[in-house]
């Protein structure tokens, strides 16, 4: 596989969906986003060979067959399974949405397949009327982590607006054998290395998680950890916690 | 210390250099950027105390004691050192300006004191030219990652614009006593983890280096390494490297 640049995130898989078939399951058509991409960003002509995966399926190569002025079709055949899931829940307080944005894509990057929003004191109000929530949206931040790590399991996102109704109603539950890990600055203890077991990892927002909702977490079985005497941003957190967490 | 939410990042410490002192060491008077931060995104008032840091010196408490419509000044004392810096140094092919933007602070923020910023065949050349690379917004991307982690000490950035020149005339003197360490796809091997000694971490560009600079750092000692199945994004990847490699 050879790659373009113009200055834009180079896509290291195509994403395919049923609606893209054409001719039973072995070619497909698309157009807008992806047409644009292999064609000004990868430079991929036809009988030139890239990379595709089927959402929520097999991994495979495409041939392109033929292109027209905003489609191409692509012969695809399968070939290999995606990178293994993660098995940890990633717990996040609602970020500002150009955060949410990045940290959606980057942690289905890292192979997460669970992620809740979560609200908390220091999370602002207005954020969770942002389009950025809108389903649609979502997805298309999933997708981007997708095409950047080459899987094809869509994650799943859930909202909980509620503080105290969700950890106390419903993520008991949702710890159950799994090691339950809250970050927050001046922690108990430093985030453990390479956990072998499923885990539960929650990041509150820029300011932190009130005491409150500290012994709230607690009670709820979790650790309360850090990423050592440096605060740091929750993006830049996330994908530090999960270096440090992920085995291998 | 009480945070106030407007929607931006809160910081976390309010970073003073030399000429913002006006009463011998122990006052200091402030403006603009900062002095907004104080105002509006913390709603800190005359009487309230925030943790402050010397440039490139110690972290400290301050006092507000006066405010007007454009300054505010502050007591200070001194009481303790910024934590430890990560004895690593972090090679970057050069990535697009807003990209650079966010890596430069979450660098700084995660404790690397030397970054290089290098060519590479697959760096769009435009790069070069990006206002991102003069010296003064460089330097307020440092200082965004040290208000963040609650540091002092200013990273120095090196531009590297000729790839063979750096790896082959500079580079192995860099790496002398250190563990050096080249990211990319498909690598030999995993990154190891929780390093004990001095290291050098090499990324790529998007797209990654090509097989010739694979080669060169080669060469010049570096062992090629990944993190895993999953092309992750530079951004990403250079946080959950260094949480995978940083010991504590």
């Amino acid at each position: 596989m050879t790659y373009g640049w113009a200055g834009e995130v180079v896509i290291n898989l195509i994403l395919l969906f049923e609606k893209d078939f054409i001719n039973g399951n072995k070619s497909v058509r698309i157009r807008g986003r992806r047409y644009r991409h292999i064609t000004e960003v990868q430079r991929i002509a036809v009988g030139d060979e890239l990379t595709v995966g089927l959402g929520n399926g097999p991994l495979g190569k495409a041939r392109i067959t033929h292109r027209s002025d905003d489609a191409l079709e692509m012969d695809v055949h399968w070939e290999g399974d995606p990178p293994p899931a993660v098995d940890g829940i990633f717990i996040l307080a609602l970020p500002r949405p150009p955060v949410l944005k990045r940290v959606l894509a980057a942690v289905t990057s890292m192979g997460i397949k669970r992620i809740y929003l979560i609200n908390t004191q220091r999370v602002e109000k207005s954020f969770w009327n942002s389009r950025a929530l809108k389903e649609e949206a979502i997805r298309q931040q999933l997708i981007l982590g997708l095409e950047q790590a080459r899987d094809t399991v869509l994650p799943q996102v859930v909202l909980k607006p509620y503080f105290k109704k969700f950890v106390q109603d419903e993520l008991p539950a949702l710890c159950q054998g799994r090691r339950a890990l809250a970050a927050h600055p001046g922690g108990d203890q430093p985030c453990p290395r390479s956990v072998d077991q499923p885990f539960v990892l929650a990041i509150g927002p820029e300011g932190g998680f009130i005491p409150y909702e500290i012994s709230q977490l607690q009670l709820a079985g979790f650790s309360i950890i850090d990423a050592g005497r440096r605060i740091l941003r929750v993006e830049t957190a996330v994908a530090f916690l999960l270096g440090r967490l992920l085995n291998p």
